[in-house]
């Protein structure tokens, strides 16, 4: 025996497949996950069950819903003038973290990559369009990241929005409040002059 | 909603339970969950559940088995006359990786922790004992980790093995292999000097 038995080496295979999770982690998991009770592993194993069973797409916004629309879509002291745009259901949870923001929100499902066939039919832009179409849409914020693949998705939307007179904004980028002007990177940099603004 | 929805928040939460996960790796093993397809998560599901039913005790050496005696007690070309001591059953297949060791194993389940409970009963030293007592061992190697309660655990296991003749060795423990001397600690060092042997 230089290997694990069949059912640990499955199991370290399937930790493996966590995005970041090398063998040594994996096993480590894995052993872990022996040493609990059954209780333990059954509540484990129903919580991955659970989470692709119950969490449902929201029919407005395209993010992650209990069944129906969202808690923020279907909040009524929510501003529907101004969606801000984000590639993946897990960045709202992170715009909700900036305190203050009171729009709505729309997921795409991802960045434009041709490359990779991820082309406009793949992401929620239809959706987003005939929201904006559907008029009462003040502002559109774009906070795709600052990729190639979220710039042109950036560029993309910004275009195919242009009939529907809202206001069309994007997120700055620059240098991170915190930051050290002297580890930027030049892209950033590149922003973060671009970007400048007036200094009152 | 400044949280996730239940299913996810109760994913992330099992995740969290993982070994030297935080919130933020958590979340993000629990996205990577929710873009699988329904077979992906029921396979990694069913391999948890899997690993907790099918994997058993080997009943002469208390390590991981499928089944029965496991592959390495089972082996007819195994020395059961060399009997190497280790904590936990992964300890086995680290051992395992050194070539050349063509004895046999005795898992503990654990190092000695009279503080947290951890008492001889509660570790599988009775059955190492006995395999002893009935005979045929020439050598019991103590592979217990070089920390205080292991050295507590050996200690303790040398003085339970006395009365049967076997002699009974400790790994060398001292500076690492392709490690550098400036960078051991004191104990490293101190546990070096101690195990010095003469330089032909």
């Amino acid at each position: 025996m230089t290997e694990y038995i069949p059912p640990i080496r499955r199991l370290i295979e399937e930790f493996r497949k966590l995005p970041g999770v090398g063998s040594k982690t994996a096993a480590r998991y894995a052993f872990a996950m022996l040493e609990r009770s059954e209780e333990e592993t059954a509540a484990f194993a129903d919580a991955i069950l659970g989470a692709k069973r119950d969490v449902r797409r929201c029919p407005v916004c395209c993010g992650f819903s209990a069944g129906g629309e969202c808690e923020i879509c279907a909040d009524p002291d929510r501003d529907r003038g101004i969606i801000c745009v984000v590639e993946d259901p897990k960045d709202v949870a992170v715009m909700e973290r900036v305190r203050g923001y009171r729009g709505v929100y729309h997921v795409l499902g991802g960045a434009l990559a041709p490359l990779d066939h991820v082309t406009p039919d793949k992401l929620h832009i239809k959706e987003l369009i005939d929201r904006v179409a559907a008029g009462g849409v003040r502002e559109v914020i774009l906070a795709t990241n600052p990729t190639p693949a979220g710039d042109t998705t950036a560029t993309y939307l910004a275009r195919a929005l242009e009939p529907y007179g809202a206001e069309v904004s994007r997120l700055a980028y620059g240098i991170p409040v915190g930051g050290d002007i002297e580890y930027a990177d030049e892209v950033t940099l590149y922003r973060a002059m671009e970007g400048r603004r007036n200094f009152r």
